[in-house]
């Protein structure tokens, strides 16, 4: 008889569209995946009510972790930094978070290796993204370098990380067409990074405008609530 | 006129001997300091009092991280498991805390970026310690190439991301003896793993063994209290 090991995986989960595809991608490749989310007083905090219910329709465990964030004033997602509406420039935006891949992932090997999981799934895409450094292939590869040299596990040989970035040479167009056909409930997804109070999108901000994008080029019909009059 | 241009630091201060030297270390270099330490419910939480003396005294910021740790449950440090008393094999002891210097210095980017500081000290030993993977040379090389592709700062050639380890490769013998010559009170550190109630010293454990064994080494007298009866 043959017996498939269990894959195990820890797959971070801001409850928007991207993560949302990738637990999906994590599940259609047979992964046992367990899901984390992180409260940092983000602005957009609604996002973890999002990531709570995706968690659940998938069948996940969930956990949310509170960060202690340091560097709070140097970003507009988590402090009184006006989010820009009018579309970004060719520059890293003030909704870069200082560190946030790093401390997020950072994190999740903490789980992973106390669940002897050898595997984790970030949503971080290269294409249709904010220019955020800690997106890109060559830090992704950095960090899972270093995450082998980190972890007992690893340095034992009962451990080998791997950093999954199934999203990141896709356009948010793929992306959507590829949770699509994986039976993603993107109702159930936020991507707004300054929603009014009841997590209504504003439909002007760089991650509204993405998304908005990527529904029109897919000829999906977004299922966001935007607000009134948003552009 | 020539103006010395400030060189700032962030330095993991965890309140034992090894880190209240590296401050020193630091200053002694120049460093404009900014301490930080973490809060991530260890047993031996009053080394918390002892980085906030040790802080003081050296006249430098300092600020305590509260972690929400996910794998506390696969340590001694952070769980009910027992805190080794006789010793450890060559093996990496149950002391070791998953991903802990990882997520520690994850932060302290996030803060060094905030402040425009190019260098984070920490340190790590791999002469005298326990074994720990997260302590050795090629790890802190790894993560100083992750920090440099990860933040903005990096990426726009603002800020180049050093990881200074000036312990790194001394013997406990000689850390005691260079933050002896730089003044450190190793009264106000704190070095045991699990403390009695009042943080008396247990003078048993990994941390307390190396302790020990380093002050006779350089004829010294250890300033710790521990507790009545300690081998």
């Amino acid at each position: 008889m043959n017996v498939t090991p269990i894959k195990k995986a820890v797959v971070l989960l801001s409850g928007g569209l991207d993560s949302a595809t990738t637990l999906a991608v994590a599940l259609s490749k047979g992964y046992q995946c367990h899901a984390m989310s992180f409260d940092y007083s983000q602005r957009h905090r609604h996002e973890l009510i999002s990531a709570g219910n995706i968690a659940r329709a998938a069948g996940v465990p969930h956990r949310t972790v509170r960060i202690d964030f340091c560097a709070a004033g140097a970003s507009a997602l988590t402090s009184d930094i006006d989010v820009p509406k009018t579309g970004t420039e060719n520059e890293i935006p003030v909704t870069y978070v200082p560190a946030r891949n790093t401390i997020f992932l950072s994190h999740a090997l903490a789980w992973a290796e106390l669940l002897e999981a050898g595997n984790i799934f970030i949503g971080v895409n290269a294409v249709d993204y904010s220019g955020y450094p800690d997106c890109r292939p060559e830090y992704i590869t950095a960090f899972e370098v270093m995450a082998n040299l980190a972890l007992k596990a690893a340095v034992e040989g009962k451990l080998r990380i791997r950093i999954h970035t199934p999203l990141i040479s896709m356009s948010k167009k793929e992306i959507i067409e590829k949770g699509t056909v994986l039976g993603v409930n993107y109702s159930l997804t936020h991507s707004c990074y300054d929603p009014l109070p009841e997590g209504i999108a504003c439909g002007e901000c760089d991650s509204c405008r993405l998304r908005k994008k990527g529904f029109t080029a897919a000829g999906i019909t977004d299922p966001a609530v935007y607000a009134p009059g948003a552009k």
